[in-house]
Formats: structure tokens, sequence, C-alpha cells
């Protein structure tokens, strides 16, 4: 799992094309999740690292094992009930 | 960890402070982590569940073991450099 805080915006497009380049896929605005061996993972870090070389932001790469993955919950809510 | 995307600013205080009630940190603008017992994150869950409930949002609640907290990695740029 991949989530950052980017202020700039083409840092943070930036950010997300290189998290799809690794096959993730968005789970959040500013969160990539998907499958990544050690390597690909390390080499991912190296990548997002020099993007924000220099640049404002704070990314965190969290690796989440088989067993974690299954006890994920997500609350959805696409719309909002008119009367309050 | 609990991430969230929520567009309504009440809500989304509410669901930080719910965070912070319950003992986690906020690690990113909208992302929260600690620790928490199978039962505690089922009831936070079910709080959270509570206040976007007919609200647009989308949190994700994942919980992640012992051996993957230690294999985090965090890239933090606190600071721009002015010459590009």
């Amino acid at each position: 799992m991949v989530i950052y805080d980017i202020e700039d915006d083409k840092v943070r497009n930036l950010i997300s094309e290189t998290c799809k380049d690794y096959g993730l896929e968005r789970i959040q605005f500013s969160a990539f999740m998907g499958l990544l061996n050690r390597n690909r993972r390390e080499e991912l870090y190296l990548k997002l690292f020099r993007i924000v070389e220099n640049k404002k932001g704070k990314i965190i790469i969290q690796p989440i094992c088989e067993k974690d993955d299954k006890e994920r919950k997500i609350i959805i809510n696409e719309k909002t009930k008119t009367d309050r």
C-alpha cells in the first residue's frame, strides 16, 4: 500500500502514474495498493524517493501480508441522502 | 491503519476525532494509525460506519501485523528547494 500527501499537482500525478506503472490500483484519492515482491517494492521506493526529492511531501509504503489483506474492511457511500 | 476520502469537512473532522479517541495517531492528512485489538477495531469500524452513513465517502480499515509494521518505509520532505 502506498499512501501520500503531496501538495504539488504535477508531483502528485507523477506519483500516481508511477504507482500505476507498478501495477498498483487506486484505492483512495491518494492511496494505491497492489501485489509487489520485495525487489519491486524497493525499486518503487527508490523511484518515489527520487520524485519527491526536493519537493514537499510525505509518502508511506506499507507492506501488507496476505493474512492482513483479507482482514481489510471498507466502508463506501457513493451518494448523499437529501434528507440529511 | 485507517485511511479515508471524505468530502464534507464536518464529517472528516468527526472521523479524525474518532480515530484520536481510539488512540490512533495521524500519519497523513487523511490517515491514522495505532495499536488496536480485534474488539476495539470492530468497535471503531461500527462507529466510523455510523458516521458516514448517508454521507458521501470511503473509509478503509487495514490491519497491519507487527512484522509488516516494521517494514514500513516513509519518505518525508518538509521543505522545497527554491532552485527547483
